[in-house]
């Protein structure tokens, strides 16, 4: 039996891996965004599940005819929107020796290697990053690897949450207040509502052009003492390094300057430009990562690694085991009896689920495989594109680039003058009534919408969109491994032509 | 690039699925166990990441030589601990697929078929385990893949405090009270805490021989009066259909009626026997789901697919939706400006993260892989092997099936006159001084417990523990897909010998 599953593993696997690596071949010839339309899939598929067997040649021919066309490319080097899933060849193979070898992460005992690799590429990454001593194992802080920055989330403001109430009561949950500023991630609010805080105490503080969309000490300050003053109790701060919209930063050292004089908890969500920071030139952007107490990134973003990978690490560990921690008896064996070492971490008690993956395994195999050297340089060429794109913007007196650019994410939008030009031109005599209606800044923004859903209906590229101070830009995000500069230029002619056709 | 990309990905994808069937090949000359010693990996590895990159083959040496030995192998035969991880081949070649394409499953528009395909899947197994069609998308509720049973009870438990709290006002929250038994596996207790509920409010009743350890509804009822009487608000039953320790079933239908009474929501949580109830004469165990408000259920565990994967089925919705909801600027399209159709759920507001793997991907290929008929086959076979290992315990004097079985699992001890037998004879003229200090229960517990530590040094095979009413059991849980009755015979063999050998 064991020969014939081996046998059957080798014969589907190569199967599989010549079926993806023709979907790799022809990637760039499938639409972008996927055209299909909704309910498109039921129509195709049985309604109830086969009572008999159907080969694997049967299944990846319905792969091939039902799903790829509703699948949106993110691997496509022509995709160009949100920001990039970044993939790599050495991710795959290594989620798929996690997936291969399917261990339980329980503790230590259930698959010991699955936990010190995680202290040790946690380490090793946390060092890439040059994170303060304090945040490694070797330093008596830690990593853990999450699925998402939500779950990095929820389990931090657990333990602020109960760090607090331990001290003040667990009848003062609907005092306690976070906060953040509008440009935040909206993974934070949902966070912090299952956890108990109360909407109304959930502040996403306004940010505006003056400091970049960037989170302001002062007025963090301001509503800290409005909130203090109401006899509310300020319990934890999200700051954000690449903001999801235009990449803004917060400011670490000011904001924490700030929270630390009423024990506020700050967490740094770094999800997208956290991989940049194994940069020198970028690593100032996490400067004053020192004084907060934890930080997360996700290497599923922009470090080569499928989904999903979201490294947090914190500072005091102690504060999520006494919130997390469960010890069954089930789980109970020689080696949880014994003091915990540092080898023996229970990732159970550092995270939401029990049982999980063996999650380091893909993200080893990524660092090893490019080696710090390589993915810095190819964070470079991924900066160095939008860069490109930024030039081919500027030269282009009919666009703008909106907002500065941090990192390879570049806003840009059809000026508002442009615009006019546009619609004089072609509603000749005035006749351009549905435009009509709006101000200048409205007609601006509709306009440019208007040309980002005809760019994405083509599937030649992909990109998306953001609203920020009343602005509406299109996002182009470069990033993806296929992606090389021959496709951004082009990406660029799609964008013109589409002006022009307009 | 692209034809670089997919001629490396071809070569590094081969050369893994080769590394992996010649893993299986092996994978019964390995200890099951694994057997280093806590730190073993720090000593093997560098302390901080390669500056250049490693190829592929180093890589993967170095996974045989330093990974492989610090793996507790759940793919073995030999493995019949916890609960088994159920994988393959058609499983492993699903997960495959959904990192190949590495799609994020935002909402609809960043890729349709992977939400369309999880609607489809989700009500063929409910078809499959003959749920009411209210729990399905074509009976108005809904199904969704989240990772573990934890985050569905986070889901779910956040649904119904606000539900609640939204009548009797947020103030309230320290208030609600939820309920399981001492049998209910602790991520209920971990995800009760996380919403905020408060410790002292999460009742695990206690559960006796005369119920088969099930929870019984009179003890619901009496605690729910004393807290009824206490002021306190009663929130969230979760039941258990086959608990971790013994695979215990707590009575869906008296528990609802006793629920219901008092609007308390209820779960059941089946993760492990849920995969069981596809077989017609297992479906009793879930007989009264149609009282409940949310069920869900493993196949991570027990249906042939890869870590991780927990099915959740609501009756309402909008419960999840209206808690769970996010909806930022930069996920704003044309499809979420219109109506939500069924084929356009948006996963992100039934669970806890934002973006999402390609979920469904490895459930479908398995389900069209196996077909009902065959999934339900290798699940008869498993309990096949449980009963044989029954047999074979009940046939031997020494030994006693201590909790009766209801699916693949065993727990069984040497009893307690055997043990006094053998300690009779192992220590003449009765110096067994270590065993003196304990009664008769403690004595035999050891006693086992020494025993099941010793069959797993061996490496040969690999059980785990429970205690239940007071009495230490060896539990074998059968269940792999490479295991045989042939490695059931031989696991049996090991049992004695390392009794007769004490």
């Amino acid at each position: 039996m064991d020969q014939a599953y081996a046998q059957e593993f080798r014969r589907q696997g190569h199967m599989f891996v010549d079926f993806m690596a023709e979907y790799y071949k022809n990637i760039d010839k499938y639409p972008v965004r996927s055209q299909v339309e909704p309910g498109y899939l039921k129509k195709r598929l049985p309604e109830s599940a086969p009572y008999s067997p159907e080969s694997v040649e049967t299944i990846l021919q319905d792969v091939q005819e039902h799903i790829v066309p509703g699948i949106t490319h993110w691997q496509s080097p022509n995709y160009f929107a949100y920001f990039p899933a970044t993939s790599s060849v050495a991710g795959i193979v290594g989620e798929m020796l996690s997936s291969g070898f399917n261990v339980v992460g329980l503790d230590w005992i259930s698959s010991p290697a699955a936990v010190e690799l995680e202290n040790i590429v946690m380490d090793w990454l946390g060092q890439m990053l040059d994170l303060p001593k304090s945040f490694l194992f070797s330093g008596n802080g830690g990593g853990v690897i999450q699925g998402t920055t939500c779950e990095a989330l929820l389990c931090t403001l657990t333990a602020a949450r109960d760090r607090v109430l331990k001290k003040i009561g667990r009848e003062n949950i609907s005092k306690l207040v976070v906060y953040s500023s509008d440009q935040t991630h909206c993974a934070f609010q949902k966070a912090a509502q299952i956890v108990g805080i109360d909407r109304k105490n959930i502040r996403a503080i306004k940010t505006t052009k003056s400091s970049s969309y960037g989170l302001s000490a002062e007025s963090v300050l301001s509503q800290i003492n409005l909130d203090v003053e109401a006899e509310l109790i300020p319990l934890f701060l999200c700051a954000t390094v690449g903001t999801t919209a235009i990449t803004a930063v917060d400011p670490l050292k000011p904001l924490c300057d700030v929270a630390k004089q009423f024990g506020i908890w700050v967490h740094v969500d770094a999800a997208y430009a956290g991989s940049a920071c194994i940069c020198p030139e970028f690593r100032h952007f996490i400067d004053g990562v020192e004084c907060v107490d934890s930080f997360s990134f996700n290497p599923h973003k922009w470090l080569f690694t499928t989904l999903d990978c979201c490294c947090l690490w914190v500072k005091d560990p102690s504060c999520l085991l006494s919130t997390l921690s469960t010890n069954p008896q089930y789980l109970k064996n020689e080696a949880t009896d014994q003091e915990p070492k540092e080898q023996e971490v229970g990732y159970k008690d550092w995270q939401i689920t029990l049982c999980r993956r063996f999650r380091s395994l893909k993200l080893w195999v990524v660092i090893r495989n490019f080696g710090v050297a390589n993915l810095r340089n190819f964070i470079r060429s991924h900066v160095g594109m939008a860069k490109l794109f930024e030039r081919l913007v500027t030269s282009d007196k009919r666009f703008e680039v909106a907002f500065p650019r941090n990192f390879s994410l570049v806003c840009f939008r059809v000026t508002p003058s442009a615009v006019m030009d546009k619609l004089r031109t072609k509603y000749k005599n005035g006749t351009y009534d549905q435009y009509r209606q709006f101000s200048e800044e409205e007609r601006t923004n509709e306009f440019n919408r208007e040309l980002l859903e005809s760019i994405n209906v083509s599937g030649k590229v992909f990109m998306t969109h953001a609203i920020v101070g009343g602005i509406y830009v299109l996002r182009f995000a470069a990033g993806n491994s296929m992606t090389m500069e021959s496709h951004v230029r082009a990406a660029w002619t799609v964008v013109q032509e589409h002006l022009e056709a307009f």
